[in-house]
């Protein structure tokens, strides 16, 4: 089983999609910014969204809609998160009607979702026009063009997928997802769209994508804004064929296991495409007390603006990675920590025991040149560890967003 | 009662203070880089520190040293924080050792700090050198050079005192502090050392320090990175002649009322001149179910990156800052939020019932472009309220932190 880029929302039996222009926001044609998926089948669905208590009028809509476990197609725009904005529950409504209508199936079975600007009304008549042409045009060849629509500030389209065999079947997952910006997903996270021909029921699909999210999405941090509209939705129809997963047996394992390693492809290339990044930071834990603990500093460490600019800077000030475990609330020895930078140009240790080792300057700087760099501690010797992922903070950044809405 | 710029930490009866160059890290000899000060009578002592389970060197030791509540002198540094360090320890109980032997007092009497980059050894030597030299240059006169060994990223020294009744004396307070990375502080902050002439007991000092802290440096964030080194020390030698403050009398509010005015000055200087700030971001919330809500709200807002380089690029991006109320953890009615950008250009609201307004962009842009923004959020119908500082996010943050060890 190995995750490969593309195949993304339509590597499953059974799923169609397009994106198109509407004009939500940018006026630039180039720009497709409505996504229609939908499954041939009725599906099995489940979802995780942001725990900001400021929810956006899709978020909202969608909870109820998945409250009975099924759904059948899903419609997102970018440019416009219609949240905190006039009028933003009728025209997640509205979203929802048009994709029904143009599908001949219920409002209730649409997942709905937005990202873009907050607190401006969404321009829903682009959307209600632009629905039945993306009906007329589903098709298994056109999840790409999905991908490119939730789009916003992401610099590559975010598409895999992965096999697996279930039950003597082979079964696919696959989806899109995109960040780019106020990424520091608490449950949920930014937009995320997966979708499966396994057969598993609305409850084991709900527990697989809770566990999977906890160890991926929820250990991703660009900026340590949470959005308000972070929505990671699973549609599965069953289409390969295989008997439905309806308890904790080997066939979850083999599901719950190819959820996974799609949603780590995913969580890392959030991170590396995060706003203005010019590098992917990976950050491993071990000898935690916990693997709580181990998070908590992990993700203490990569959320640092000082160590997010460091890394920018390629400058091994690892004082900052100590500093930022130190403030973490997460209990450790900060006599007993040790802290190396690797990556594929090589590994350099620069602190053992708490304290500052002679290292070479050139070499460290080689070292923090490459494109992902991973900062590996060892904050004691207990047996908790985890991973997760940031970006730098850069020129590119600021420029972003100090200027995002025109 | 009003804080005026200078005076700093010779305002007070019977305070001498001098910084010099050593060469600590810099070799310019234009950089000022330790600092003495010295009180002619023993003082009442009390001083708050970071809450980072990682704390440098001289902050465990000035703990100690501050465990009777006396003090006499403070010597500190700036170039290298002394933290993480090999011999760090030992070469913050030689600073101690230094300035005592010079000014025949005992080391337990002196307060030590550092501050600037972490991990590397101290070279104190060059500090060695220098104390004797400090100690004859004492002087009423030369506080400023103390304000001006204390800075690392600081653009501006930060001196401020203030003159107050207390018992029918007239008592001063002054003090000098510094930032400006690494700035969220948790209990203590940065380094602030601070100087009276009133009398008030070791006991009673520590509650006003405590109280007043929690006001004032605990509601500034320049960057979310709680640092290793925080210090705020206070030291009252009682010259000016008040009947001792014992008890919470009408003399002890007189003494509380002029710190507060004090460390709010202090408070706003550091957020200011946070580090590659144009501007400061003053976030008042009002309506919360309590101060505390309020003040969680308020801090979240400022400590936002998003909010911040919307700031940087005058930008009036509302949604960012109800996003950053979200996900705080505090209780509110998003439906009921109205936020207000204000300056000395004007006024525009921009949100009301947690929705966008439509508002002049001309007119939001002249509000931001101001140097001191503020932030005015109504959270509700509550009676809690509370103000933080903070800073925009800009290039020069990201210059400056790329590249801070070199």
């Amino acid at each position: 089983m190995a995750v490969i880029e593309g195949g993304g929302v339509t590597a499953a039996k059974g799923f169609l999609a397009a994106g198109v222009h509407a004009g939500v926001k940018s006026s630039n044609p180039e720009k497709r910014d409505v996504a229609l998926i939908y499954s041939e089948l009725p599906c099995s669905a489940a979802a995780v969204f942001t725990t900001n208590a400021v929810k956006a009028a899709p978020v909202l809509l969608t909870m109820k809609h998945l409250a009975d476990g099924r759904a059948q197609a899903v419609i997102a725009n970018s440019g416009n998160a219609n949240a905190c904005a006039p009028g933003g529950e009728e025209n997640a409504e509205k979203m929802a009607q048009y994709a029904a209508q143009a599908l001949g199936i219920s409002p209730e079975d649409v997942v709905v979702a937005s990202t873009g600007v907050i607190g401006q009304r969404l321009n829903v008549a682009v959307i209600e026009k632009v629905v039945p042409v993306l009906a007329a045009n589903l098709s298994p060849e056109r999840g790409e063009e999905a991908a490119l629509a939730i789009m916003t500030t992401d610099t590559v389209k975010k598409e895999f997928s992965v096999s697996f065999s279930v039950g003597g079947k082979t079964a696919h997952i696959g989806g899109i997802c995109k960040g780019s910006g106020m990424i520091h997903p608490n449950m949920g996270t930014m937009l995320c769209f997966i979708t499966t021909d396994a057969a598993i029921s609305p409850a084991m699909l709900d527990k697989a994508l809770k566990s999977v999210n906890k160890l991926t999405f929820s250990r991703v941090s660009v900026d340590g804004d949470t959005s308000t509209n972070d929505t990671c939705a699973v549609l599965a129809n069953g289409m390969c064929g295989n008997a439905e997963i309806c308890s904790e047996n080997e066939d979850y394992y083999a599901f719950y296991a190819a959820l996974k390693e799609l949603c780590t492809a995913f969580a890392r290339a959030i991170a590396a495409d995060g706003e203005g990044a010019s590098h992917l930071i990976t950050c491993r834990v071990s000898g935690a007390g916990s693997d709580e603990s181990a998070e908590i500093l992990s993700k203490s460490v990569i959320s640092s603006s000082l160590v997010k600019a460091a890394m920018f800077g390629a400058d091994a000030n690892w004082g900052r990675v100590l500093c930022a475990m130190g403030y973490s609330g997460a209990e450790f020895e900060p006599g007993c920590v040790a802290v190396s930078f690797r990556s594929e140009n090589g590994d350099i240790k620069v602190c053992e025991n708490g304290e500052g080792l002679d290292f070479d300057e050139d070499l460290a700087k080689k070292v923090l040149s490459a494109k992902e760099i991973i900062i590996d501690i060892s904050a004691g010797t207990g047996a908790g560890s985890a991973e997760c992922w940031g970006c730098d903070l850069t020129y590119d950044y600021v420029r972003i967003n100090g200027d995002y809405r025109t």
